[in-house]
């Protein structure tokens, strides 16, 4: 109810510029109520808004003329009583653009406003080998190509997100530390728009965890859990923390580094120069190296590639590959408890490699966060395969993007170009 | 403003009940504005609560009837206008009662509704060595006294709040798990209530760091920091953490627990059957241990006298202890790091012995957890010492039971008993 009373005190002012205001507040509000909802008929929008009816059908209206809205026909409301049209969101010509790059590739997921996907892949990229300058000319080459995808398939894009590895200035859209891909205060939104040139689009950057976990929260496996952890499992390791349905940023935005938690004094020395880092125990190198004999097989880049491998070396039986598993799972598990006993959460959902392979890890996993977490028989907690795939944070940016547009349709409500032609 | 429309809009019901409902509603939203702020005027009251001036004056009214408010002179505002009286918090004659049972001590603060101290003791206390059925006779026995000695200072306590150093089941009052007592499922509040017999209160039991960090949030060092953590520094370390100036409770209320962090895989057993637990580096046997040779001095029970005795070994320059302090500081620093690598906040305010040996702890702890932290330059995060003392927990409590008869002022809104005679 909050949210609606307020709106209907600003409309209690009266100047043309607070009015204007009401009425975008309004409209957001609307497309809230047909995000959050498969449909809904216009009293059932001015129950839940406070918004007295009339206002409703009018902003309904709106919504229908932009095709942001779209009838779903008739909805019975018992044996008695009106039979009531019913609007369902539409937007399927306004788009969101969700990108992740990480160390060994770039995901692409592209939908609509109403969260259907219109592009999606995954391409093996060495980010780190390639630097960050040659790393976003290539960003800006599958984004390009993306957009153009997109606009053929009636869903112009709005807006852009990308997912990162690191430590971001939302605001400023800058990578301030990314140590995986040794990128140090990178101006990446400036920098991808520069790229794009003209189809260049507002860009918002945000770290590659908190994307996911937005994702898992919204439509994962554990989709509504209030109290939530997520972990990438890539070549480093992130965390997205969900509290009380909503994303812990901290003070700076930099909460959920899990990466270079100190679990192992005498541990070997980390990338990022410290000793015993979390990584060095679960990273898709360390299951690597443990797992396959060096020289074993191809080079391959791609983390998906390179689970799949491990995977085929756990199914047959590779008695080294199930010592390996077994290991990193129970590391998994100390780091689960770590989590476990500062958040509380009810479910830990893993992605990436993690994952992928959690058949092998997760029962060590679990078993080992019992064993280590404090409160484990009254506040139990769940670890959970995502099934997201290695693409949850480029889906996570692209619903971040679509948040902001319902949030704000100002951006969608100016005329819109047509999609161009093939 | 939020608050206040939903208050507007209850009372557009008209049913007797959501009147009375809505009156304490409002009752609690004019005591909160009092609790906010030094003094306030009808006219203040109005323009940030929403209600009518008329409705206003009525509340005030009611709650100088039943000197839960005071006049407390003119405010005059700009050079024209007329004057306004402004009225204040007063609930002189209402008191909170707050309690720590912890290993070695029972902490006592007592309060009037305003915060003015009444009561203020710390006693030695082996709650360990008396079992769970003597400690809670003996802390019903020091309750009752307190309970006696601010009815006689004429703060009538109206509720009892009591920290732990434990899992709570705070719905329950139920201690579920105090593995530095030894307590498991203890039903605490029902206990207290039967010890006090015609002294009971309403007791509310809840975890000591918790409590703390709230007494911390609200009259610390680093009050009002929206993201701050509190660790306790007793035999055992525990951890309350505020999130947007809200405290973190986790899908069970069991977040923060810091102490069995597994931090060193081929560390020492802790008390708890697990191996390398952060306890065993900071908790204050550690130190003991460390920096005392075994026998050296009379056994002291209270953790607020052995950390006198260690800062008394500092001050003297012993070269053994200087050691053991620096050892402790660095652990300190490494915990330190793992809470900002997760968390993100601004400050981590240390308290019990960590606050009275701050000079010669900090230091070491504030140059590893920079060395450790991901975001060391990014976002900065200080350590820094309490000083609550080793109140800060029964002080937090004090608050919580008062911020609960502000938000349901009907529990002080019935009849008070006269103060007994001495």
């Amino acid at each position: 109810m909050t949210q609606e009373h307020q709106a209907r005190a600003i409309g209690g002012a009266v100047s043309p510029t607070s009015n204007t205001t009401m009425r975008k507040s309004n409209l957001s509000l609307v497309l809230r109520q047909l995000r959050d909802h498969a449909s809904r008929s216009r009293a059932d929008i001015a129950d839940s808004t406070g918004l007295h009816r009339a206002t409703v059908s009018n902003l309904v209206a709106e919504l229908l003329d932009r095709r942001l809205a779209r009838e779903v026909g008739i909805e019975h409301v018992g044996a008695v009583g009106r039979p009531r049209r019913a609007v369902a969101l539409h937007g399927a010509h306004v788009g969101a653009l969700g990108l992740e790059i990480n160390v060994g590739h770039i995901s692409v997921y592209g939908c609509d406003l109403s969260g259907r996907a219109v592009v999606e892949r995954s391409i093996g990229f060495d980010a780190v080998g390639s630097g960050p300058e040659r790393s976003l000319r290539r960003l800006g080459i599958v984004a390009g190509e993306a957009i153009k995808a997109m606009r053929q398939a009636g869903a112009v894009p709005a807006g852009i997100g990308v997912a990162v590895p690191a430590l971001v200035d939302v605001a400023r859209g800058v990578v301030a530390l990314a140590p995986n891909l040794e990128w140090y205060d990178l101006p990446l939104a400036d920098q991808l728009t520069e790229a794009l040139g003209p189809l260049s689009l507002p860009v918002t950057v945000d770290n590659d965890a908190n994307l996911a976990a937005l994702a898992e929260y919204t439509s994962g496996v554990a989709a509504g859990t209030p109290h939530m952890v997520y972990l990438t499992g890539e070549v480093g390791v992130g965390g997205g923390i969900i509290i009380d349905g909503r994303l812990l940023r901290g003070a700076d935005g930099f909460s959920g580094e899990v990466g270079h938690l100190p679990v192992d004094p005498a541990g070997e020395r980390c990338g990022c120069g410290r000793r015993g880092c979390w990584e060095t125990k679960v990273g898709l190198e360390a299951l690597t190296r443990a797992a396959l004999p060096e020289g074993s097989g191809p080079h391959v880049l791609d983390p998906e590639e390179r689970a799949a491998q491990i995977a085929a070396g756990l199914a047959a039986g590779d008695p080294r590959t199930h010592d390996a598993a077994a290991q990193v799972g129970r590391w998994l598990g100390l780091g689960g408890s770590i989590v476990a006993n500062l958040f509380n959460p009810r479910v830990i959902v893993v992605g990436g490699y993690f994952a992928t392979l959690a058949e092998w890890l997760l029962p060590h996993a679990q078993a080992e966060l019992e064993r280590l977490v404090v409160a484990r028989q009254a506040g139990p907690c769940w670890f959970a395969a995502s099934d997201l795939g290695f693409g949850a944070a480029s889906r996570g940016a692209a619903s971040m993007v679509i948040s902001r547009l319902i949030d704000d349709p100002s951006m969608i409500m100016t005329p819109l170009p047509r999609p161009a032609a093939p």
